[in-house]
């Protein structure tokens, strides 16, 4: 295995910022993205003047770099992206900012997603309101492979008949996310929840139920990146980039690497890791993609948190909540804090290695680990690895 | 203004690769893809297992990289992107998998354009079979901005207003191009075009005739880059990465600091030579976006070739054909080769400064520059430099 170490600690994640998370923003995505990026702009200390490079990835619902960034006055940015995406590019998108101002093309990129996923293009639904299908979905509409959870549960389904995970396994998941989000005043969701009340939650496609499923969410969140060496001089503690990967094996559809109930980090994390010179147990916080309860088992089991097959045991045995060996998804993750598509994981993670995580920070926590979707149909994936 | 010099000769383009082009492929964008990557990666002396990367753009029209990707066995690619967006992003999405390939994260990275323009998703018509509107389409379509010759078009008429630009001077670069078409077995359009032929065409959205807007294709084509030391190993002579670059200004929509008649390569050209180190009189041949005539009017004045305002004079003084002093778009361009938005352009670019140009070839070519779509709405491009 080759391993890029060069690119170790020289950049960092230097503003976060946020609209409200709610079910009806009443505003453009264009409004919602500009909000996001002047609180993470403030957060860091820096002018709009000072960004000049602009980042995003949607499924076509969004207002995308050029819009935004005009509309911020961001001038002749010197680097922008709009990835075409899901969960599984969240971290890649970030990490190609990050790429950009090690190569020196930009100084301060701003990293963002917003989308009104609940009043808008809807992002777990099937019909006319949900997000346009892509080229994919010819293949896979056929055989009933229509709204995420669709897809999803059939992996979460094999990987209960491979190795006996229960219902109530995949439901600690949810229950400790909501515990979080409880002490988060951001979440959506901030009433305790019970197993009775995840096993009595209506089916959506099982062995999924409503609280195995993710919100919809009108919001935003934003991340400004930039060198390490610059990131000394602004407002706020530097959180550093350990290492930021992304790649996957070939899944289900076309000649399977994986099996069911594996994830493309089968491929990406060993590599991830090595790149960031620490292995999972060097880990103090872990924000996973949680478009499903059943993402965060299967990638405890590939990040290395657990040997395959004990993602449900160990999640149930408490390791994943505050306080426990590896706290996940300490702001209630996109279960309970509201499903910004990933990118407010990231954030999560930088607040939580400031020491910024209020009533829910992990004490003394110096790495952090943010991940992108996983779990499923989709091999691909990314992630990065952060330090204070 | 800040030069970043460092990522200057670090790369290189070692592979392209094309379909046929034609106005019906009968095949999948998926297959069209699969097989300009095949080519392109043959072509650099290359097996897929080599190839580690996997980058493209789009407008929801096309194969992502993770459906192509995994097509061809791409098992756990260091690099992805999937770029949503039009012409101005060609060059862009080709510039991060440079800032990839620099960085070190992967070795050989893939960039591809596949469409189906003509027969599935048109790109320049209006109605139920275009490509899907986006955010923007809300803010234009009122106005009347419904496809891209209603855009176009309204910024080719303030520059006839402001400078005099007549439809004759339109006129010679279309039958440039189209000149130099005839000499490329590959375009779509081979019969000459006389200036009698340019006026008689019809009327697509004033002052553009038929002969002034580009072709719709289906095809696809591809480039492999890597770095510039594994490039000298590889099957053919390598061509190195001068600069690769992207920025802009803020256009009218939104408080324009670029007048109707000016690009975004006004703030981003002068970036993009600094970087390479060299100015536009050291160009031996541009390959520059020409969705309309006009867009290469505008961007050889805001690219340096000529003044401001006498684009028009200056590709009518024949200073644009092959033999003249700048010569444009030797492959016959988007209007005569074929529409593979901006991605064959820098292909050809390619093969100029192997000297593979055949009977278009611009002797002892050695530094070529590459754009994207510019001249109009649309603040945002990008561009490279290269040289043998």
């Amino acid at each position: 295995m080759t391993v890029q170490t060069g690119f170790r600690d020289s950049t960092a994640m230097v503003g976060v910022g946020y609209t409200k998370f709610s079910k009806d923003s009443g505003v453009s995505t264009l409004a919602l993205a500009s909000e996001a990026i002047v609180n993470a702009v403030a957060d860091a200390g820096l002018s709009m003047k000072d960004i000049d490079g602009i980042a995003s990835f949607h499924m076509n619902d969004s207002a995308g770099p050029n819009l935004v960034g005009q509309a911020l006055g961001i001038h002749d940015p010197k680097f922008y992206l709009e990835q075409f995406g899901g969960g599984s590019v969240s971290h890649s998108t970030v990490g190609s900012a990050l790429q950009a101002v090690h190569a020196g093309v930009a100084n301060y990129v701003v990293c963002y997603r917003a989308l009104n996923s609940r009043s808008e293009f809807r992002m777990g639904a099937t019909g006319r309101d949900t997000v346009r299908p892509n080229i994919e979905t010819q293949y896979k509409a056929p055989y009933g492979l229509i709204a995420p959870a669709h897809e999803f549960s059939m992996f979460a389904r094999a990987h209960m008949e491979q190795f006996g995970t229960t219902s109530e396994q995949l439901g600690s998941i949810a229950i400790s996310e909501r515990a979080n989000a409880c002490l988060n005043e951001r979440a959506m969701k901030r009433e305790p929840i019970t197993m009775d009340d995840y096993l009595a939650s209506r089916w959506i496609a099982e062995p999924f139920r409503l609280l195995d499923c993710c919100l919809e969410t009108d919001g935003a969140c934003a991340v400004v990146v930039t060198t390490a060496e610059r990131a000394r001089d602004l407002a706020k503690k530097p959180v550093y980039v350990s290492a930021a990967a992304w790649g996957g094996g070939t899944n289900l559809y076309s000649g399977a690497d994986l099996d069911l109930w594996e994830s493309g980090a089968k491929f990406m994390a060993p590599r991830l890791f090595a790149a960031a010179g620490i292995g999972p147990s060097d880990i103090d916080v872990a924000e996973i993609y949680d478009c499903f309860t059943y993402s965060v088992l299967v990638q405890l089991e590939d990040y290395g948190f657990c040997k395959k097959g004990e993602g449900g045991p160990y999640a149930a045995s408490g390791a994943i909540k505050l306080g426990g060996r590896m706290p996940v998804n300490t702001h209630g993750g996109l279960l309970s804090e509201g499903y910004i598509h990933g990118l407010n994981g990231l954030c999560e993670a930088v607040l939580q290695l400031r020491g910024e995580g209020g009533k829910r920070q992990v004490p003394n926590a110096e790495t952090a680990l943010s991940t992108a979707q996983q779990g499923t149909a989709c091999g691909f994936t990314s992630a990065i690895i952060l330090h204070n």
